[in-house]
């Protein structure tokens, strides 16, 4: 049961890829139109049923996301494993006061360098945590949450990614410094404008 | 039936916003250990189901929010409704290309005008659209998406709120002028650092 639902989400992701993403400039995976500016909630819903399914034995007690397209898939999961979500923010808003683990994020695609900050609040020492991510390309924004997991003394669990881009270096990076990483998507190249997974 | 589910899941956000709601300097109100920064995605659930409940027979084929508070709820009544979401995002992002609407924005917390964007792919002319966000207080995020709705040719069926600060003058106008607007807890005063609700 486990292998076929893996199956039907991940062709359903593959398929709203392959039909409804758009490939800019070299490198860049637009995919607008169900994940980073309008979002389709069914498949949303199976990919948090796809990441709560590979976790559902690892003792969780928090998903620990960035805002924004990361909340949408994150809460599904949450929704179905029982536990809160928290988002990080990319800067520090007013209603927030000075009780932040803050890191320093490097966005290749918007060529911008932005401060995430988590409240300590809200990830604690005992915290064993899912990381939940839209994309991984260079794995700048997994290596920030890793780092706030890491000022808090909590355990990251794994990573859970929808779309990898496989052909970038994070993934391999990641998993190369021993962390779990789960992509439901492996996209292999983007050349001549075409979508190949792995 | 209905008026069982909706006070159960009212009485559940009014306990959230006495027992975790901080209130700072005046008229802010923060929540974030379940809604603005930390989400309780059982607590979006019963949200959601109460939004699709109200306009289940509205015809809807659009939600329509913001980043990033607003996605939590409007990705579950979306759910529920079978309907896809739309987060209005705060800045340009450079995976966007140039076929916006766009809207100015003042938000009073964080004494910013910030400038809303909606790629015209998601939003069109036959569209019926529900508005959710998470506060309603000045009814500037409102009115900047109203704006949007507008510019598109597109139908507003409603406005559907989280948190409606009753004793600011956004509900009263948007009413005024109306618009339907489903505020799931009306807080009537933070006198004292007091939530109250109307």
């Amino acid at each position: 049961m486990k292998s076929r639902r893996e199956f039907l989400s991940l062709k359903a992701l593959q398929d709203k890829i392959i039909n409804e993403g758009k490939v800019l400039s070299g490198d860049v995976l637009k995919v607008d139109s169900f994940l980073n500016h309008q979002i389709d909630p069914q498949l949303m819903q199976a990919i948090g049923q796809e990441f709560a399914e590979l976790y559902k034995d690892a003792g969780l007690t928090k998903i620990l996301t960035i805002e924004s397209s990361g909340i949408a898939p994150a809460v599904m999961a949450g929704l179905i494993l029982g536990i809160p979500v928290v988002f990080a923010r990319k800067s520090k808003s007013v209603t927030l006061t000075d009780n932040f683990y803050t890191t320093e994020v490097y966005s290749f695609t918007k060529k911008i360098t932005s401060t995430l900050t988590v409240s300590k609040d809200y990830v604690k020492e005992d915290d064993v945590i899912l990381i939940i991510d839209d994309f991984l390309a260079n794995g700048e924004a997994a290596k920030g949450l890793l780092d706030i997991v890491k000022q808090a003394g909590a355990t990251t669990s794994g990573i859970g990614i929808v779309i990898e881009k496989g052909f970038q270096p994070g993934g391999k990076l990641l998993r190369e410094q021993g962390y779990r990483v789960d992509s439901l998507a492996i996209v292999s190249s983007l050349e001549s404008g075409k979508v190949q997974f792995a």
